[in-house]
């Protein structure tokens, strides 16, 4: 499985739109002991407030990588950030991209890279020896997000998890299964590049077996209602064999992101259809509650929504990024 | 898409067990219109019953490649069948192949082909310009083989539809999903080496917009109930849009094949599943009845069988290789 070398350099290219540094503010949130600081193209970038260290300064700090830290449309590596890169390479950094376009293929990279015995790091291809999944029940205890639809929140639901569990004394992994999780926590599988006959051996190796009080706490990956990924979806639930699964869901929306024809599953659809299918690989699957993204809502607000959809579906519903009780009581239902 | 080029030479390398031949018979049962003739190295290999012909006079009658009909263990090409293959290039055919191993990575098959301007196709690698799903419905009518296991009668279900809806004078391609299909009628995209991000992307593109009458009738992979390779099912599925799903099944397995902790699911629940996943891209979807494989009955046994899970399910259950009054009504149901 792939292991990235850290300490990271953040690079934030010359993007002016937050959104699209999604990965550096990901980094900053979820693993700021991973990130020496950030550098960007020139000063009207935006930053991500970790202090601002040139490569050469990064290396000398103990940086080992530079990670490029936002996404544009078309996951393109654009030629004004070539300099720098190479810039990071002469200054012994490895680069570690997420990106559409590999690094490999960029030639002053890839000679760069050679002549000076660095590695170019595509966190999105997946290990070459994928198994085909075995189906075997595996040791240890496993956690999976799973959702109503794409990008509303089950890699940070995974990571507020895994972070409450280790808060509690509880051993646990978190399992990056998209870009930006793995450049969060070290490692993991792209589990969208993942060939689909190997898809459900990708998520055992993932996930091996581990000691009986061990908990994996895996990011969940598209839908099962989603037209275009749920066989990303089914794969990761069948090979991943959770014991408890926290479903995922953002406040308001009501169409799968990116495709008006198609009405969200209620909560209770999608609760009923991922235990059905889980069920196969994990006799045992339970959902342990809903983590609900209530970021366009005021407190009050969303307070009062967790309440009345706890209420309706009889088990815990939380906002992770809002924590409190609504939260302790999802993570206690997650080891009940 | 994959578009081979015929007529074939069927090639039988020096295998002399007939069930590793599989993909020969298949062709010389579904395609014999594309076959000119069969060779292989010396007289003790197996034979389809083909004429023999060397791939000098086969070319002599039109055959445009050598296509390899047989899958050892692993997947290998063997080295003593190297020489016949030169030599198939040399009368000027181009080489098919449907093993793991790619003939692009045998070296003097490569330099050869290269020499001669003549092509080497695998029909395992997909296109490279697969898009992710649209969801969108499409025009004409499609049918989709869906089964309780692998390995149980899919492709052959598919094939015996798509002969049976064309005697009826109704407009109808076979549209294949595995190798040996994709032999058969010439072109398809190989599911399971697809990405599974694009899993069901492939499908909407193996299966574009049709005449309102037209039928795309679709070879299943795999199964929902597959342990290891259920994604690839429900991508086909999602992406096929069917409007009509036939379950295949085996009489008398209980359990996946090679898998024996998995028991088998109940044809009702093998019904149920893929109404309610292929519900999601396509509202409409029915299923007209079930495929039976009855191959280890005889004909008294099979044909009791099939009335009694007929009159247990409320709908036809059929053998198509016995063919035969009850195809005839599945077929009928398929149409309705």
């Amino acid at each position: 499985m792939l292991e990235l070398p850290f300490p990271y350099l953040v690079f934030l290219g010359d993007t002016q739109e937050p959104l699209f540094a999604k990965t550096a503010f990901g980094l900053r949130d979820w693993a700021p002991e991973r990130c020496i600081g950030e550098w960007s193209c020139g000063h009207t970038a935006v930053t991500t407030g970790l202090p601002r260290v040139s490569p050469r300064e990064a290396r000398d700090r103990g940086a080992r990588s530079l990670v490029i830290g936002v996404a544009n449309y078309g996951g393109i590596i654009q030629e004004n950030w070539i300099p720098t890169l190479l810039e990071a390479l002469e200054a012994g950094l490895d680069v570690i991209g997420g990106m559409h376009a590999r690094l490999q293929d960029i030639e002053p990279l890839k000679t760069a890279a050679a002549r000076l015995g660095r590695r170019l790091i595509d966190v999105r291809v997946p290990p070459a020896n994928i198994p085909v999944a075995s189906g075997r029940k595996r040791t240890g205890k496993r956690l999976l997000t799973v959702g109503t639809d794409c990008a509303l929140g089950k890699k940070y639901s995974a990571l507020a998890i895994t972070r409450a569990f280790k808060d509690r004394g509880v051993e646990a992994d978190f399992r990056a299964t998209g870009q930006t999780g793995i450049l969060i926590c070290g490692r993991g599988i792209p589990m969208d590049a993942v060939v689909s006959d190997f898809e459900a051996g990708a998520a055992e190796m993932l996930t091996p077996d581990s000691p009986p009080q061990h908990w994996d706490v895996i990011e969940g990956q598209g839908s099962l209602f989603h037209p275009s990924y749920a066989a990303v979806s089914l794969g990761l639930l069948h090979g991943s064999q959770p014991d408890v699964i926290v479903v995922c869901h953002q406040a308001g929306r009501t169409r799968i992101l990116g495709k008006s024809d198609y009405l969200l599953p209620s909560l209770e659809d999608t609760i009923d259809l991922n235990l059905r299918l889980g069920r196969r690989t994990n006799p045992g699957i339970r959902c342990a509650g809903v983590s609900l993204n209530t970021s366009q809502l005021d407190d009050a607000a969303a307070r009062d929504l967790l309440a009345m959809q706890s209420q309706r579906l009889g088990m815990p519903v939380a906002d992770p990024i809002r924590g409190g009780a609504e939260f302790e009581q999802l993570v206690n239902a997650c080891l009940a």
